[in-house]
């Protein structure tokens, strides 16, 4: 349709980097779009953590399922939902912060997420690859606690900028007829979807040396989710004051 | 910084749109590009149902505070957080399903939000207007109902869509040095940021007829959080399925 169709429809996650920096002003152009995202009453719930120091990527690499990737991009940066600011800015108003809602953990997650996509866009028109890394919430405890974020607010995911060292193929994705529905939902005509989205991800990972590519997405999918992911995130999160309520 | 850049700084919400329709297969482009941002494992966990019916738009709008764009933007999307369709794969697949895991309720909830950004950096590369309805979850559980939204599923907002009839200024966002951290979370320099921000939003609000500009965007945050958002939520999540572990 245009320039941003195209950049937006050539998406695909980099995990390996040249190692050309990425100045500490492009970050901040970058960032500055990502605020320019839509905000839930302009609440604005949300932290980027720019994690430069060796050391300390290193051991978020190994917390989060040593992907190298977070070592090796030119600029980390560490997503917090954080409803920690606004707690402050109820003591300083004198006002009494409810913690705990579930909506307010909502609010957050999603500013963070909008947010966050819009620093991917930001960064992939000027030919920097990104990928986002979800597996800070293996240990986000202990994430937190290097990073000294506070509580009312916790990792929800990380994000590696860099240039590209891999040129990867976009990853097809679930026909249209089966994600987008008319006035109702109705699963009732997702099967013959699936089945195709299937083949065509069959197809897909057969051309590559991957894993996945002696299952099904159907399989992938009955894989991920019959099993308890991560499952000290709720007790993580109700530790933190988030989501109890 | 480019073209792209300009694009997601303008990004203003529009809520009244001139009645020029928006054809299917634009909105379907918008939709592959929102399908096109990552999805965790690619599990694609959510779903947007378009509501073209009168009838139901009314009623939604009526649902969601009467807000009146519901009813008058040219296209309706509802997003909704899916792990549906996941759980009738698992049954297909002969998978036992776990349900009401905290994560896979995040990662559907960031799946649907990172989608529905790229929809609107698509939708407004076009000219079109965009504005998220977090009302939707003012009743999510008649919205689920009205739509027939079923369970391990919910609506986490909608999205008006439509040509402007309005051209707003960008609302200022909070100073990059609040939101943007390096190595470590640091409270500590926040305050005087705040408080520039709060004159910057006084100046802005001052200049519009807003109920708003009685109020520092400060106390604005103050009442957002020192009160009990949607005390429904938990709940109603919970009986979807979602969330509970």
């Amino acid at each position: 349709m245009n320039d941003v169709f195209s950049l937006l429809q050539a998406h695909r996650s980099i995990r390996q980097f040249r190692p050309e920096p990425v100045a500490d002003a492009v970050v901040a152009q970058i960032i500055r779009c990502g605020q320019a995202a839509a905000s839930s009453s302009n609440i604005q719930a949300y932290s980027v953590i720019q994690v430069d120091d060796h050391n300390l990527r290193a051991q978020i690499a190994q917390l989060a399922g040593d992907q190298d990737q977070i070592r090796t991009a030119a600029i980390f940066l560490l997503f917090c939902a954080d409803l920690h600011r606004a707690e402050h800015i109820c003591e300083r108003q004198g006002t009494a912060f409810v913690d705990g809602m579930t909506e307010h953990f909502l609010i957050a997650n999603i500013d963070a997420a909008l947010c966050a996509q819009n620093c991917v866009i930001a960064a992939e028109s000027l030919g920097l690859g990104t990928c986002y890394i979800g597996a800070v919430r293996n240990h986000p405890q202990e994430i937190s606690d290097l990073l000294r974020i506070p509580a009312q607010a916790y990792p929800v995911f990380g994000l590696c900028l860099g240039y590209p060292a891999q040129d990867p193929e976009v990853k097809p994705r679930l026909p249209l007829s089966v994600v987008l529905k008319k006035d109702h939902y109705d699963a009732s005509t997702e099967e013959d979807g699936i089945a195709a989205y299937d083949e065509e991800m069959r197809a897909y990972y057969g051309q590559r040396s991957s894993n996945s590519k002696d299952s099904s997405w159907s399989q992938q999918v009955a894989g991920l989710v019959g099993r308890e992911a991560r499952p000290h995130m709720r007790e993580f999160l109700q530790k933190r004051g988030l989501n109890r309520r």
